[in-house]
């Protein structure tokens, strides 16, 4: 049996050893040699469209594929019949997409994007500075005191909320299923209206699927308060984009720090580059996954024994 | 006896009975009013350079000024008598200078401000978003696994510690005194060059004084990595501002993020606004006491009963 793994990352391949599986890399920019289009099992990461369409055409005997994106939408958009179980690779991003967060949010709150724009005129923003008001009301200037909703609460939110509480934020998640997860309260989305007024930054996590497509619209943008900030390292998807940047430009809402976009790269025509209090970050947050070995090797070992995987997408 | 209490910010008077002692309120941006110059006490915030001038020659009962600025260099340059006590509002800013210091140390591993230069030109910054190395030595891209050396280890750096221990970096501490505080290891100043070249960034939180005057100078930058970035939220004086431009220009350190400059406001002519890898924060990190009506009753406590005072200033 063989297992392919692209070159597009390190991975130790001596941490793959030991399971009876011959290991193979290959280039995800190019279509799998035929020397190697025979096997079982195929781990991804940065492939192009292209090829992985070429894969699902061509790879006869895969039966299952290990993105290593915690959303893989582009496994999913191949073409792979529904026989192969995709897993993805949600876990390793943690730590980089929870700090990249807490940095927007940051962003957000002291205004570190506004200071640049009088930066690079050579100019002192002397109001951003010097003796100010403590936390006034209606602003969002500090998280400590925040109140911050996590709409997704997956592993990244689980990751990112202790860094949010030990900066003083009042956290609370909203899922499709209510419940205390990991020491948080978390919402079901009836109590989107009553949760959302009380919002001074809402951090959307969620994946990109029809189920989660604009739940950030004109209706919902509403429900936030003025000064409310919207945060985005989930999925584009999850905002209409129009709506929000009628929003920022009404002052319907605080600003939005966002990371992911409708269309990648965000196109040079989209009014939400000069949006006002728009942040634009080039999905930056993960982009880099930790410690993929370990859960790689977890899984095969768990395909070989024929146990039930970690982190099988959910088709909904 | 009477306490004088600026009108500066918000102060809870109800916090201050119950010692006979009067209170009143006064504007710190006019000189005392007759009526109230026989004051014992005295508390300063955002006072007038002028005010505090006039105080100092006016004020002949004064025995002890209670400033809420962690650096009370206002106070110490008005010429009061050195008979009278002066207390710092340290501890006062740990949570605000803690969370803008954690907001610039994102900012530059994160790159925000180079996002920013992109967006306002509706461009999108491709090389800081998507699949990219974890973490490549040599560069300062994530607080995880990033070695921090804070320099100045007081109240703010025990307060801004954890959140970056949490993040993943490994804190170490640079005092006048070696020893372990808040369990991390703090070193004396004989350690700089074994330090320094360890050093991912350098966080500064020294107080103005004649011995922290410009420690960071052309010598010391050549002992920071090439990628290492200097974040200063303590004072401007203990930078050499033209060896840090120079620094910058010529790639001897990976980038600055200082909130506190020599001169402020800086002025347009600073090259510093116009600095390679530089983000500049207009002395926005604390400006807003937390809780100070605490801080004053213990001291005014202490005072009566004639204990000694909490954060009476040292003089070096
Ligand atoms: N910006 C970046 O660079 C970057 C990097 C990595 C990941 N991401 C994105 O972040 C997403 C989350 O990652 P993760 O690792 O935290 O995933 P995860 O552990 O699978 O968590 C996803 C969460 O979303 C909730 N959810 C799913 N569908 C939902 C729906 N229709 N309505 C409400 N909640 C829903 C799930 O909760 P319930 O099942 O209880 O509803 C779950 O808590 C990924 O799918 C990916 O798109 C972005
Ligand atoms: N940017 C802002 O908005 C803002 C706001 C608040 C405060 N600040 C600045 O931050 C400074 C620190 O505040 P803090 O509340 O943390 O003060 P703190 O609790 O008094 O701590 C000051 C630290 O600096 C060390 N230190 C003093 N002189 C030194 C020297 N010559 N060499 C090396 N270390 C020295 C002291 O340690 P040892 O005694 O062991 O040496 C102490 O650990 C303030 O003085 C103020 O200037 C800035």
């Amino acid at each position: 049996m063989k297992l392919l793994y692209p070159t597009s990352l390190v991975i130790d391949e001596k941490s793959l050893e030991g399971f009876g599986v011959s290991l193979h890399s290959y280039n995800p920019k190019e279509t799998i040699p035929e020397n190697l289009i025979d096997a079982e099992f195929l781990v991804t990461w940065a492939n192009s469209a292209q090829c992985l369409k070429d894969a699902a055409q061509r790879m006869r005997n895969v039966k299952w594929i290990q993105s290593l994106a915690a959303g893989p939408n582009d496994v999913l958009a191949a073409g792979f019949p529904s026989s192969v179980v995709v897993t993805t690779g949600s876990g390793l991003h943690d730590h980089t997409v929870a700090e990249h967060a807490v940095g927007l949010l940051l962003n957000a709150c002291r205004r570190f994007f506004e200071m640049r724009d009088y930066q690079v005129q050579s100019k002192w923003p002397g109001h951003l500075g010097g003796p100010q008001p403590d936390r006034p009301k209606g602003k969002f200037t500090s998280l400590r005191g925040a109140n911050v909703l996590i709409w997704g609460f997956g592993n990244i939110a689980k990751t990112l909320t202790p860094h949010l509480v030990s900066l003083g934020a009042n956290v609370r998640g909203l899922a499709r299923s209510a419940g205390v997860r990991n020491g948080v309260e978390v919402y079901g989305e009836d109590e989107i209206p009553e949760l959302f007024s009380q919002t001074d930054a809402l951090v959307m996590i969620l994946p990109g699927s029809s189920a989660t497509r604009h739940v950030i619209n004109e209706k919902t943008l509403k429900l936030l308060p003025n000064h409310a900030w919207i945060i985005n390292v989930g999925r584009g998807t999850s905002i209409d984009e129009d709506a929000l940047v009628k929003a920022l430009e009404d002052g319907v809402i605080g600003g939005a720090a966002l990371d992911v976009f409708e269309k990648e790269p965000l196109p040079e025509s989209s009014p939400l580059y000069k949006a006002p209090n728009c942040i634009i970050s080039p999905h930056a947050a993960g982009g880099r996954p930790q410690e993929c070995e370990a859960l790689i090797a977890h899984n095969l070992r768990r395909f070989l024994a024929g146990q039930e995987l970690k982190n099988v997408i959910s088709t909904t």
